[in-house]
């Protein structure tokens, strides 16, 4: 994270180096007295038990949910999720500890020794003869100095939050990116980053403003005892706008719900995580200067939108950036003849990721997503067949733990976290503002799309996307991370409430809504044509009338259309070992480069990945017309092709725009020599 | 770790819940002063930025090591093994930051503040009015004030020894345990376990003598400038008769090596790992109390052989109990119809060992490796298929990365350790006194293990393993753990010396020493007799001379029979889906409880998990006797021939000499009723 939330940030590094600040008294030698000596020792002995202890609590948990959640998925329950059961056990792990366990201060007491300037970080101390070092855990306010940290063991279950921030999230975002239904996310790329981008700035604002008159009107009422500033109340409109959609995907996926309704809510929500949490960076780095603090501030305004617009596209380089280097590793090297040391590899890669963005001071978070994507994208098409299932099943092991560890935090924190607000009014006023503010995201946005979609977003899809806006890992992670005053705790709270009420009440009518709503299931959200022959469907397309293509035409827009054949005959090329050879499509200037470019295995690909040349439908009816490029050889031998289209190519410039034509005249050429066909159903042909 | 080392421990709890002291000071509200804020935020910023940094440089390293392997496994290059490599690439990277990166000592001026009787966990520390938090980090002796902690970069690289013990171990113990080549090693156990237990004591003990006198030298000589006492000696013993099979292993699995040969070095090697934990954990617990500390007490000799015995066995039990645990939750629910739920089950019940060995005073790390063997013996067979795949995928990937991260840190520590001692004679004497120990160990053993071997351990055999006795990641950790006093820090800076020249000379040295010593390569260690046909293999062998009966019988010693015959009948029936039911092998007033614990699938079991039953192949020659138990059908159905054994073994007590002996029986009478056999060659029938 960039800006002003930086300063309180442990990263992840630091929980591996941090260790060392924790260590007790070192072993002195023979010479001290062995009395002491073994007191510090009891201590440090029983402080580690109670370590493990506490970890060993969380471990319990998360079994329990498993078992739990295999006797809901045996037993067919979808009334409540996983996720919700892992809250409830938490809960109740949180009374027990909150009220079975008696509340020692140890020996915690609380030293003053009055000093210049500043703090140190590092601070020596001198007891009777000998030196301890102690370094800086952070501020107290005075008020609070008696009151923190009675419990020992409330304490030794309290995380740090950036641990969610900085070990929990980022395999949870990467999951997502990495496995982000292709297909039927590309589909939708419009109408989700409008929800994404414009849905979560409309939701924030929308909320922010609300909540500030809520808090006004606490202020009237004399509900509230501290500050609470404009930019407070927009920053938990930036929070509280990170929807989660995993209790409803997984009754989706289950029930095989509707994959366009599906790719809405999950591309939406993916990506507006990253949205909220740039978007919550910025209002903390708007800070207005001088007297006028927290009033609006034209200069601070264009700050904090600057600040958004770097962060989120420096994210989204680094997170693309190492992605397309392992694409390039793997590519180049026969890595794929040891799946053990490639598998390391793409964890080692999109770890860095994580750490490059922080080193950088973008979001790591963030970087990791779109990371998860152009793997998915890329390099995923050069791994070995082991290799792919080993890093999928590595990050689902990995998105499933951290998942399940949250939510049983988020239950266990509402008993054990020591500073909660809970005002009825705040509270009250949240339920109310979410609501409307999903209600002004949603409606007005999905109005304003059908009047450029052909395939209209029906009410009962927008009805069910109002629904389905459930919080949680990310709204939690993101409010948990400064609870350092009055009106944070009391945000932090609240969350923690929305949270329970959207995963348990809402997430628990997902079934009864989507059958009230008569939205389709029983539909196969993997369903593929059949595969290798995608290329008969686009001819018999083909030779349909250009109607189709009109309606297509108005969906794929020309941005889209110009980053995918970008994409197509130049990235997939270089990074994959498919596509069109970049000897084809490369002007003939760059003929030495583009033969070192391209893998051997392109100029004779007949076992071309079709997944991923099949993610591009740009026809969303139940008519596949597929943006294919799938060669079909008679005889097994695409040789002489190559050469054909190789010559071909060479005659033409090759702007992406005449590459599509070209492309497209060839398609029609090739049908009759069998050749690869990039057919694109426009009207070109009309 | 029990005793006396606990006290320097900053468990693995502790690195999750310790990121919260590192927190910079906390966000003060609106009313602090702005500039004051704004340097601790930037200095938090860099920081923060520093600790992604040397992350990122340990994941460059892991990469390049990554890419160099392949290289080095695609050209067929043997002569440096990975870990090798890594150490280079640390080295190299070591110089880099040493010599290349500017010594700052920031803002950690030290401060001395005077305070009564002993040192608080938590300080408050108030500076111009504003209260500020510190914890203890522990006591530093009174001459290193000045010179710790110079350079921001070094100290930013240097871990927190623990995370070696508490993180980076327990997956690569882990892993040796769960990928323990069960057949070939229970076969040569007896010969492991000597060399394991007594070897290791052994090597010890000479090790820590000839040093002791090497430290007398020294001191007569004049090199040594402070107290080394016998015990840090012994430790010393203990630090560096772990063996490491790492390098040796890896050639001998390409190269196909001596099925035996490997089986010992593996065998031995995970074993002393664990012995020479909870030795140097005794060696600690051994402080002779009164005047004479550091010499010989008897009293104090006896508690440490206690202490060693009470930790090993409780180590033992913690890692068998929860590895019989998940045994029994995969065994009795149908959680394998969901494999990513029972691969999460599957590793936190195996984290949650080493947390609960941690919890009640024992190791961890040993722990974790019972725990591995036992989930390889029991859980692995009632995994699903894919569980079985992903289990050993997930802890494959997670011990390559420590292990590699182990060894690149090594040789970055060589120069970025700060606190370095290398006396050259000492060196030199610890070279010699290993070379000596690991001779007295080997030649000796084998000896008196050939004087009960048929199959003898051959001197080229003997030969290997001398030279094979590589100290790796274990010997590092043990070291690193504690170096706070001159001695240690001398020891430490030894035993890093000794890693480098055994991984990179004796470990090149591999592939030249088995052409040389005519030890046969080419062997597929994973060679089984071919499937489902064994039991006719039994058959022939019954038909055979009685004389290969008398020698398997001098192989398998009474107590291993013993524990087999328990194994077989009662834990495999209990705990898995194989083995005889437990309604003919318990006593039949235990009838209720025999049918509620055996799984319906031993019933119709005609797809007998063979693997887990031809692990037992008492006689090592090359004819395969198998103790096997395979139900070979003619028909496909072996309903009626259950109810049969199931009278056979009502009528007879079962005491497990006379299962034995009914088992044997039995299997006569099966050959003609094609039922469950159970050939135990030995001279019952003869």
């Amino acid at each position: 994270m960039a800006g002003p939330l930086r300063r309180r940030l442990p990263p992840l590094p630091l929980l591996l180096l941090a260790a060392g600040g924790l260590r007790a008294a070192e072993r002195s030698g023979g010479s001290s007295s062995a009395m002491e000596e073994l007191a510090t020792e009891k201590e440090a002995e029983e402080s580690h038990r109670q370590d493990s202890v506490s970890l060993l609590t969380f471990i319990l948990l998360l079994t329990l949910t498993i078992l739990t959640i295999w006797l809901f998925k045996h037993r067919r329950v979808r009334f409540l999720h996983e996720t919700g059961l892992a809250m409830i056990y938490g809960l109740i792990v949180g009374v027990i500890l909150r009220y079975g366990t008696p509340s020692t201060s140890g020996h915690d007491k609380p030293f003053s020794c009055s000093q210049e300037d500043r703090p140190f970080t590092t601070l020596l101390v001198n007891v009777s003869g000998k030196f301890f070092e102690y370094t800086l855990k952070g501020e107290i306010s005075p008020g609070k100095i008696h009151n923190v940290e009675q419990n020992d063991m409330l304490r030794k279950v309290t995380f740090d939050p950036e641990v969610f921030f900085n070990i929990l999230l980022p395999p949870i975002i990467f999951h997502a990116g990495y496995s982000l239904k292709k297909r039927h996310f590309f589909r939708n790329l419009g109408s989700i980053l409008a929800y994404a981008f414009l849905g979560t700035a409309v939701s924030c604002f929308i909320i922010g403003n609300l909540m500030y008159g809520v808090v006004k009107l606490m202020k009237l009422v004399g509900q509230l005892s501290d500050k609470f500033y404009y930019t407070d109340c927009l920053l938990f409109g930036a929070i509280i706008s990170a929807t989660d959609p995993v209790t409803v995907l997984a009754i989706f996926n289950e029930l095989h719900a509707d994959v366009d309704l599906y790719a809405l809510l999950f591309g939406e929500s993916v990506l507006n995580d990253a949205v909220a949490i740039v978007l919550s960076s910025s209002i903390v780095a708007y800070q207005p200067t001088g007297e006028n603090t927290h009033a609006f501030d034209a200069a601070a305004f264009f700050k904090s939108v600057g600040v958004f617009l770097g962060i989120f596209s420096g994210s989204f380089m680094m997170g693309a950036v190492t992605g397309v280097v392992t694409a390039l590793v793997t590519k180049f090297t026969k890595l794929h003849c040891f799946p053990l040391l490639e598998t390391a590899l793409f964890f080692l890669m999109s770890w860095s990721t994580f750490l490059l963005a922080e080193a950088c001071g973008f979001t790591g978070v963030v970087a990791v997503l779109f990371c998860g994507i152009t793997q998915a994208h890329y390099t995923y098409n050069n791994l070995s067949v082991e290799s792919r299932s080993r890093t999928k099943q590595l990050f689902e092991v990995l998105h499933f733990l951290a998942e399940n560890f949250i939510f049983s935090y988020m239950g266990l924190a509402l008993f054990t976290f020591q500073k909660h607000i809970f005002s009825p009014v705040f509270i009250i006023g949240a339920f109310v503002a979410i609501f409307l503010g999903r209600a002004a995201h949603i409606y007005p946005l999905s109005f304003l799309l059908n009047l450029g979609r052909r395939h209209k977003i029906s009410w009962s899809f927008q009805h069910m996307m109002m629904f389905s806006g459930l919080r949680g890992a990310m709204a939690f992670a993101l409010a948990i991370r400064d609870t350092a005053t009055y009106s944070h705790q009391m945000m932090f709270s609240t969350t923690l409430l929305i949270v329970f009420f959207t995963v348990w009440i809402v997430g628990g009518g997902t079934t009864p809504m989507l059958s009230w709503l008569n939205i389709r299931v029983g539909v196969d959200p993997d369903q593929d044509p059949p595969p290798s022959n995608d290329s008969f469907q686009v001819l018999q397309g083909d030779g349909q009338d250009s109607a189709r293509r009109n309606r297509t035409k108005q969906e794929s827009a020309w941005l889209f259309r110009l980053w995918y054949s970008f994409d197509h005959n130049y990235l997939k090329p270089i990074l994959t070992h498919s596509g069109p050879p970049l000897t084809t499509t490369l002007p003939s200037w760059c003929g030495l480069i583009a033969r070192c470019l391209t893998s051997p295995q392109v100029y004779d690909n007949q076992e071309q990945l079709r997944e991923e040349d099949s993610d591009f439908i740009l026809n969303d009816g139940d008519l596949t017309v597929t943006y294919g490029d799938t060669t079909i050889t008679a005889n097994g031998s695409s040789g002489p092709h190559t050469a054909t289209t190789n010559l071909d190519s060479r005659r033409t410039k090759s702007s992406s725009e005449e590459a599509l034509e070209r492309d497209l005249g060839a398609a029609d050429h090739e049908v009759t020599s069998r050749g690869t066909r990039l057919v694109f159903p426009l009207e070109y042909n009309a």
